[in-house]
């Protein structure tokens, strides 16, 4: 990861390239005025009146927006990726899909029933499942949908709308293998069934070499408790695997020899084929990556410097590649990834760029340690076929008019 | 660092250690019942009732504190790090330290002077500098006071009353060395005076190695806009400095060859030594580390298997070890590091232990990769003085009793 700072330190550099090019210099002798002028500001608010869980300012307006899941209550809202920075989604701007609503849960009557082919059944209080070792680890969560209405053709204007099912949060709870364990496997078992405490009963069937590798019993998100939204009081996490297997209000755990072929499995999670064939159990969110900044919905100010910037992310690994085109994919120039670059975890990159002033088209393509590449749309039609809804990964345009307009499009 | 589940997967190690004994195990004939016992639950609350920015659960109850900083408007309040996991603060639970009150300031109306011995100076609107290149990175901040009314003896009774002006967050803005080298620094150019733009207006002189270091001029927090509590719409960010330099709210960056003996320099952040001496530009919060789990306020549940959690941190490197004992002193074992382990940063450390049920006290001390290790109370009044008040560092002890009540006694 090259250092950002290491860009050569000539004086204006960027000033020169259109940056801040609206505010004048200041003469050596309007200084000293100009120091004084800035008017001084009397007492603010007390601590007590900002409240002992604060809230954005008033003038900061990032916000989630509804996504148009479907009817009734099966709904979601999107996370703003195109004005966040970083890799960590604040709790509050957490994607959400739900399947019947959020449901308020008492952690104090919550239970997890773990039964099925283990030696010993058990019932466990949130308590019971807070004194078992813990483990932290950020990894993104990914609706399989995400991107879904861009399948055919370019529909979302922003980043939030392209790509807002995905978010990442650094996330503790029990390791599930610690508590199978405990329990005792029988030499037949194979599959894990999980069941959510929702009023749609969200139920997944989960291979159990995933549950035995990373899988966690979660009940904190960043540090506090879980949110609602995202399965309070505890919810099962599945890295990498497609964001509804990570079931969220989990109250139980069925290990079994066979997977269970479940509602959901069986309908939206089930994905169609060109050749006909149906999908079923595709567990991945795969090598994906979007430019965030600059993005659809948004304009530039003039020729000159630009930084890139988006995200990338892997439920197959790590990223180890993310590579920008500013001239429609005739060109790719490597990004830089920031710091810390983690397995199934959001990763930021960065890339200075001037902007010419005329039409083009700019993309980024991610790639993890696997050797995944992320596809273009024609690359990914041929796999999956193009009439799909889930596990879109495709490269994602945002094209520059010669006006500064940035617009969805893949002309 | 060793894997939590290296652990051996003895069955019912931890059932058998005391850890969810409450819950009965369950027979195979109940079992079947027990599973359709659990009544199911109707449809939960729809997005929209939910809102675009998202509030923790009504039975999360983490908050901050009101901490007693002083009379007035100079208040602040307690980061609760008793109740969090993992490495990240939400910015809702970031302890905040106000010398009179909170601004909420437009940020279409803040401008940023940046002047003296440079080239050019230069007013920048936020827009501005939005189009500088950008970093994102995760560092902690803690208040020079952290810990003051621990020095002559034991106070608070949770880790949030003796530890809680500690948070850590991932900082997203422009390299302040972007910044000077475009207005181009004059010869005799050694300090930086940062000024915020609240009603004490707090002014600090910043050693320019610093700024030309890692400082950062930081506009988002966690990804999203920086909170209003936290110097919205910008604030300077020198890791790994007390806090008060890390100057909100900031309005003006002025170079000079002499530092400016500021108010807040000649007053509260001036530390007095056991030689009547004054410690002027203490700089760097030094390595230190709690047991956040399990802490004072807390009671265990009877003898047998817990886990010890809390966080370290340092100011001058990155952690490289934290040992933590189990016997007043007497003995230390070296505890897990859970990645990822970054400079200038929080560091959660995790280690079994099994509570034999007697008397005891337990502690933790952190080591860094400058060599710096955490001091005892006694190592440090040698080189602070027995009455200080800021930059405590020292070994914080809990005390268990025989019925699990665990308290801040040092004795």
């Amino acid at each position: 990861m090259a250092d950002k700072t290491s860009l050569k330190p000539t004086r204006r550099r960027f000033i020169q390239a259109g940056v801040a090019s609206s505010a004048a210099l200041l003469s050596s002798t309007t200084m000293a005025q100009e120091t004084t002028l800035i008017p001084g500001r009397g007492p603010g608010r007390r601590v007590i009146d900002t409240g002992y869980y604060g809230v954005p300012s008033e003038f900061a307006k990032t916000q989630r927006m509804k996504g148009n899941r479907g009817p009734g209550l099966v709904g979601g809202s999107l996370t703003p990726l195109h004005e966040l920075e970083g890799m960590v989604t604040p709790a509050g701007l957490h994607f959400e899909v739900h399947h019947s609503g959020v449901p308020d849960i008492d952690p104090a009557e919550h239970k997890l029933l773990v039964h099925g082919l283990v030696d010993d059944a058990k019932i466990f209080t949130m308590e019971d499942l807070m004194r078992f070792p813990k483990v932290s680890r950020f990894h993104f969560l990914e609706c399989a949908g995400n991107g879904m209405g861009e399948w055919m053709s370019p529909r979302g204007q922003t980043a939030q709308q392209t790509h807002g099912l995905t978010s990442c949060s650094q996330w503790t709870g029990v390791p599930l293998k610690v508590i199978l364990n405990e329990l005792g496997l029988r030499g037949d078992a194979k599959w894990l069934l999980a069941e959510g405490d929702d009023g749609a009963r969200m139920t997944r069937s989960i291979p159990l070499w995933k549950a035995m590798d990373d899988a966690i019993l979660a009940y904190k998100q960043n540090g506090e408790w879980l949110r609602a939204e995202q399965g309070f009081p505890l919810r099962l996490l599945v890295p990498g695997f497609e964001g509804n297997m990570n079931v969220k209000w989990l109250r139980r755990l069925e290990v079994g020899d066979k997977p269970w072929w479940t509602h959901h499995e069986n309908t939206e999670y089930a994905d169609p084929r060109p050749d006909d064939m149906i999908r079923a159990f595709s567990f991945y969110m795969e090598c994906r990556s979007v430019i965030t900044s600059p993005s659809g919905g948004m304009t530039l100010d003039g020729p000159g410097y630009y930084e890139i910037s988006g995200l990338a992310w892997s439920g197959t690994g790590t990223i180890t590649k993310v590579e920008v085109s500013t001239d429609n994919g005739g060109s790719w120039q490597e990004a830089q990834l920031e710091a810390p670059v983690l397995p199934r975890c959001h990763t930021r990159f960065r890339m200075p760029w001037t902007w010419d002033g005329k039409e083009t088209i700019i993309m980024s393509r991610s790639t993890d340690d696997t050797g995944a590449v992320q596809p273009t749309y024609e690359e990914m039609y041929k796999i999956q076929g193009p009439i799909g809804m889930m596990h879109n990964t495709a490269i994602q345009n945002w094209k520059i008019a010669q006006t500064g307009e940035i617009t969805n499009d893949r002309s």
